[in-house]
């Protein structure tokens, strides 16, 4: 990071000491106001909400309120930084969902790295809550807990997996009109097994592209189903749905007459030889942050037809604000109970689209968030399909942005 | 509650779908302050926490936030309602927070009623407040949760305990001033061994009351060492502090020659004839809610000199909120590690000084919490308080309202 930058941020979050503040929406200047918003008032929406629980979304704030949950173990590109410092991003957190969806969401720093103490503490919360924002929450254990959070009844959504695979499958849709190429027929390798390369995997198994034509790989190489080296859950699992020609060796190898290259992985990874490997008009998401697996300017002059980064400096940033604030402002406008695979291929869909035909070029195969209103597009999308799909506990949507 | 009360309470809190909201103190318009707010300015306070956790009082909103914590057990007079039933509470205590003291307050209101994983949850959440205020958690488990939490480094403090038994220690300093009597003779019985009354007993006795001359009750008499019935840890510790003379028997019998009475019990237990066995000029604290264990009128007519009640509608309302907004205050602008019984004592005192010499009649034992800046008083004495008895971790004021 530049020191400028550096110091810049550093002075901001000293003066406001944080970035969120908690408001009384309703002023109490005397006891007439005060026995209403407490004793002896509020003990009628107390009451109400106790004959019927879902009155809870009537009566509090908590269908409009997102619990953004962290252990602090895999924060930015940072890793393992502890509960205390994640608070700064998850407070950001919390600040793009109002800023872009007119949630309320507060930070939930947990002093806590135990798997099975981390869903049983978010169990807790749920009463709380209209949905959770699980998020930097170092993999395989992000896996685990995201899916036994599943049946709580009100959606728990592991940004860091999803947010970017979606922006991911979206700008695929229009990267591949872009070069003319189908779907079903690509060949793709995805570099890194973390939370993102994992979700890009499902995501693009559920968009419909081939397993047998998709390679994962990590650190130690091609993904395969027998390896014995770094293996954990979520890489049985990529190894069973990826790869079924069992390929073995390094990523230099998996790249060679591929069509997409995907990294979630580590800086300048991607070589000029690797590039000259891959097939015609490759298509390359290099996404490490900020120091991508290739730069933009090298992956451009090495023959990249189609280039997407992190970086908002560059054309395609793979920004995941793209999708999470709207899918939640979406789920929660219909008290949704989950965000299921149908509703991240409908916010997919919603994004892609947000690039019309003449608008589609190289350098836009994904919209920019701060030019349209991407977030009312993907939550009128999540609205619409948690209807279509009986995930929906409302008809008649209760907030709006 | 009246029915027009109701009805007006439900229609605001539908309106306003709960009672706070949570607002970006920084506004994100476009990337440059996203680069600040978030990815990559952001990493720069992470860094600069995870070298120095103190340093999230200076980069986060952890100095300033408070968790309003519940398992819904105890919610006002309505008992074990459940936690989304006890939210509106919550809420209505976090706005307090905030309009009293500038304090930002979220709800946690907990799907648990077990000690041990209420404990575990609070422990796990630390990182993330300032101060946790437990609320409405039901007796006796609220003592041992609150107990097992003091040595967390920041302020865990029940309300409901203590809040009560401060103003009440205050409004009897002025009481007694105006009866003439001194703490150390005066004899007291306690009608009630939930949170409140236990802490009454326990503030009491810090203040300087002989436990010799203190008789607490339950729904099943004078609690006495040895008694078997309905009895638990802390009423094992009112015995064993108060009573010392083992007298068994009613409540009947217990207010005989006594010089005050305090009822956190039920609504009409204190008779014409029980006052009339008291000695001279009784004080007679009343404060079951919304109806008290004598109405002001009877009590009046009835020989009570000084009489106290947890209404705004009757002279001296004994309110919680005399004490904890300015506490919370006090506590975390010297980033203290808990509040301690010297704490308590000074806020005692302060609300006390409050009411001063020539304003001092029988209806003005307690200041009005809407009428002069209670807050501020009661937390400059927890600040002087603090850095006495060297609890406070900075020297110098963080926050101000």
């Amino acid at each position: 990071m530049k020191e400028a930058l550096k110091r810049e941020a550093l002075a901001l979050h000293e003066q406001y000491k944080g970035k969120l503040s908690v408001e009384a929406s309703i002023p109490v200047k005397g006891i007439e106001e005060l026995s209403l918003v407490y004793s002896p008032g509020v003990a009628a929406p107390c009451l109400e909400i106790q004959q019927n629980v879902t009155k809870a979304y009537t009566y509090t704030m908590k269908g409009n309120l997102v619990g953004v949950v962290s252990d602090g173990t895999a924060v930015l590109g940072l890793g393992d930084i502890g509960p205390e410092a994640a608070m700064p991003v998850m407070e950001g957190k919390a600040l793009l969902l109002k800023q872009f969806a007119g949630i309320n969401a507060v930070p939930i720093c947990l002093d806590t790295k135990d798997t099975d103490e981390i869903v049983q503490i978010v169990r807790a919360l749920a009463p709380t809550f209209g949905a959770i924002n699980l998020e930097d929450i170092s993999a395989p254990r992000c896996f685990e807990i995201e899916a036994r959070l599943q049946d709580l009844g009100i959606p728990v959504f592991h940004d860091d997996q999803h947010g970017t695979a979606i922006v991911v499958g979206a700008g695929l849709i229009n990267a591949l009109k872009i070069v003319g190429k189908q779907k079903e027929q690509v060949r793709v390798v995805i570099n890194g097994a973390g939370a993102a390369g994992v979700a890009i995997l499902k995501i693009l198994l559920s968009l419909g592209y081939q397993g047998s034509n998709i390679v994962v790989c990590d650190s130690k190489g091609i993904i395969y189903e027998g390896r014995k080296e770094g293996m954990n859950s979520e890489k049985e699992y990529v190894a069973l749905w990826s790869n079924t020609a069992n390929l073995t060796g390094s990523l230099e190898e998996a790249v060679v007459n591929t069509d997409i290259f995907i990294g979630v992985s580590a800086p300048n990874v991607l070589t000029e030889k690797m590039i000259s490997t891959m097939n015609v008009d490759p298509i390359i998401f290099a996404l490490a942050n900020p120091d991508p697996e290739v730069t933009y300017e090298n992956a451009l002059a090495w023959g990249a037809k189609v280039i997407a980064t992190g970086r908002s400096d560059y054309p395609n940033q793979i920004n995941n604000m793209l999708a999470f604030p709207g899918i939640f402002r979406g789920a929660l406008d219909v008290h949704a109970t989950a965000i299921t695979e149908e509703m991240k291929l409908a916010t997919i869909e919603a994004i892609a689209n947000l690039v019309t035909s003449d608008q589609l070029v190289e350098g836009t195969v994904v919209p920019n968030v701060f030019e349209i209103d991407v977030t009312e597009a993907v939550a009128h999308a999540v609205r619409h399909c948690a209807y279509e799909t009986g995930i929906a506990k409302t008809k008649i949507p209760v907030f709006t942005k």
